[in-house]
C-alpha cells in the first residue's frame, strides 16, 4: 500500500463551472501504477469548490451557475460579510454546499468514474485567480 | 494495512430517498476483518447520490424528497439542459448538492455510525434503473 | 503506512456555525508524526454537520446561519416529521446538504489547509448537546 501526494495549481477560470477531469489526470501519471485505491482531491480555498457531474453537455454547467446564483443571491438583506464584494458571501456558501474535496476510486490504473461523470472545478468568485489543489493518491 | 475494492449494483428504486445500510453491509463480509479503517462508497452516476441521515422514521425520507423538489423545481425558466426530461436537470443539481460519495469509519469490524445514522441512496430520476457503486475498504 | 483512529467529544454548542480547528488539532498530537496523509473527521449525528470555510471573520458564520435558516425554514407546510420540534427536520436537511465528514490532506505533520480555511462544526438543533466525532488519520 502506497501513498503519494502533490500540489498543483489550476489556471484562473471565469466564474462558473468548469470540466477539469483531463487537466487533473494529466498531472498524476502515477495513477497508472495503482491497481486499486482512492484519489483525494482537495481545494485550498473557501470560495471555490469541487464536484462530480455530467461530463458531456456544457449547458449542464451553465444551468449549475444559473441555479446557484438564483438560490444564493448576491446582496441578500441578511448578509453581514460584504466588505470583499457582493460575490464573496454567496461564494462561501456555494463552496460549503458543494464541498472542498472529492474522493474517487482508482481501479486498474484509472479513475473509476461512471460514463457520464466528470470533475467540475467550481469558481464562485468573479476574479478568483489561480487555485491550489492537493492531490493524495493511495492504494496498492 | 490492507485495501479491498468491489463493485456492486443497487436494484432500481423509485425516485426518492431509500435506506440501504443493510443492503450495503451484507455485500461486504470483509468488514468484519478490519479493526480500524474507512469504508468509501462511491456512486458512478450524475443524477443519483448518497448521504447519511436519520435511520428510524420513514417520514424523514419523504420530507427530503418534498424539500428537494420544492427548492430545485422542474422546468425552472433558466434551465437550458432539458432534452432528457424535466426531472433530469434537477437530478444533476440534487446529486451535486448531496454528493457522490461517503466515507464512514470502520471500528472493530463494524461501520462506526451514530445510533440514528443510516445510509441513504437518493434516486433523483423518475426511472433511474439499477445503479452501480464502488466500495473501497481500507484499514488494518 | 499507518492508520490511527480515536473518538472525541465536542462540547455542547449553541445552534450555529463554530470554528473548531484548534479544538480538533489539539486532540491529535499524532498528526506531527505523519509526513503525508489524510485526516478523516466524521460526526456521528444526523442533525449536526461539518464543513470547511472562512476562518477569520465571524460574520461569515453568522451569515451561514441566516442563509440556511432562510432557505430551509422551520414549519414548512410539507414537513411530516415534526414530533421532535420545529428545528428537527430542518436540522436533518442542513446536515445532509453540508455533510457528515471531512477529509483533509496532512503534509509534513500539519493539516494542509489554505490560509483562510477553518473547520466549522455546524450545530443545527436548538439544544444539540455534546457531539461525538471519529477521527481517522492515515499516512506515512
Amino acid at each position: 500500500m502506497i501513498i503519494l501526494q502533490k500540489e498543483i495549481t489550476l489556471r484562473a477560470c471565469n466564474r462558473g463551472f468548469h470540466l477539469v477531469t483531463s487537466e487533473i489526470i494529466t498531472q498524476i501519471p502515477e495513477l497508472k501504477t495503482i491497481r486499486q485505491g482512492l484519489l483525494h482531491i482537495f481545494i485550498k480555498h473557501s470560495s471555490a469548490s469541487l464536484t462530480l457531474n455530467e461530463n458531456a453537455d456544457p449547458t449542464v454547467r451553465t444551468d449549475f451557475e444559473s441555479h446557484f446564483n438564483k438560490t444564493i443571491p448576491e446582496n441578500a438583506p441578511y448578509f453581514m460579510h460584504d466588505t470583499e464584494g457582493s460575490d464573496d458571501m454567496p461564494a462561501h456558501l456555494k463552496a460549503s454546499i458543494l464541498g472542498s474535496s472529492l474522493s474517487i476510486p482508482i481501479t486498474d490504473g484509472k479513475l473509476n468514474l461512471g460514463t457520464w461523470q466528470g470533475i467540475y472545478f467550481c469558481e464562485h468568485r468573479n476574479y478568483g485567480g489561480p487555485r491550489e489543489l492537493v492531490l493524495t493518491l493511495l492504494g496498492d
